[in-house]
């Protein structure tokens, strides 16, 4: 493959990523005017990382990783769309669509990029890596924070109770504790002013 | 400060810059449908850095300090606004607009962290630095592609020409030489589609 060529299949990755912020979330921006997309939601959880890496569980952390992890890991839903995360029946087969969805999408780049983004994704989803733990941390904190600052808007619509709402982010216990302890505080400020069920 | 107190004013800063995702630069979007804003903007070009770092002018770039970059430089816009790189008028008072803007939105956060993501800014936006002109390519690179894709649409909408535009992203040369061969043949392309005035 030639520079040229090479270059060619950067850019049409780069290109073939815009639709990324087409993707919508369940998630409200703070003003409630809309919900956001995947994209967006992705720069946000990376200025977090830069933030709030003091507060993962383990020192250390490579940065750099966390971060490639964010960026990279919404990318497959520009096929398989965004899932909702209480959403039991779409959960069911999400899986198998964002594995197809990574094989065309990464595919685009040249052989050795396609491969590091997609070991990128799997170290995410994996979750076996303190990297991996704490950018998974921040994939649960920041829509539960958007979520309690708009007086829970979103769970109410949805009927979602305390406990899946525990359930669900409970992980991020093992990727920064500290992060928990206040999601903690935050879930249980939500119950009390009947923005989330008991 | 407590540490408790510290991560309310590091949260308090996180939501605060949910607003950038209402910040609608001129861009559009390669489908048409809207124009993009900032808070994916960010994104968009983050992941770019990532697969295009080798093509910038030096070696060994410090990847991490690109990515800082890349993803807090357009903060200072949710007070400032985007200033659309063509409008003259706007681009006169910009500076003391954002300088105002980052004294407030940065100065949420703990001290330490708001010097630093002030220096981030600053580094930015001297181009003093390897990371910072090929993270100055990137921030020229994004817009042009999608210009490009979408027949230039926004150029003729606000009657850009072929001077201004070779003007304004030339300064590609010095972070990303390749980027910039790139971007002038996509430059002369669009001319002779019509896309561009000569």
């Amino acid at each position: 493959m030639t520079a040229e060529q090479r270059l060619e299949r950067q850019l049409a990755f780069v290109l073939e990523i815009d639709r990324l912020k087409q993707i919508r979330r369940q998630t409200l921006l703070t003003d409630r005017s809309r919900q956001e997309n995947s994209a967006e939601h992705s720069w946000h959880m990376a200025v977090m990382a830069l933030l709030l890496a003091e507060n993962a569980a383990e020192e250390n952390l490579n940065l750099l990783r966390v971060l490639q992890m964010l960026l990279v890991h919404d990318i497959v839903e520009i096929d398989a769309g965004d899932t909702f995360c209480y959403d039991e029946e779409g959960r069911k087969n999400q899986q198998e669509r964002e594995e197809a969805a990574a094989e065309r999408i990464f595919g685009l780049l040249p052989e050795d990029q396609a491969e590091e983004v997609r070991s990128i994704w799997e170290e995410f989803e994996a979750r076996n890596t303190p990297e991996a733990r704490f950018a998974a941390a921040l994939d649960r904190l920041q829509p539960l924070l958007q979520n309690a600052t708009t007086d829970g808007l979103q769970w109410r619509v949805h009927g979602v109770t305390r406990d899946r709402v525990i359930e669900r982010n409970r992980i991020m216990k093992q990727g920064a504790p500290a992060l928990w302890q206040r999601a903690r505080s935050l879930i249980d400020q939500a119950v009390e002013n009947r923005n989330l069920k008991p």
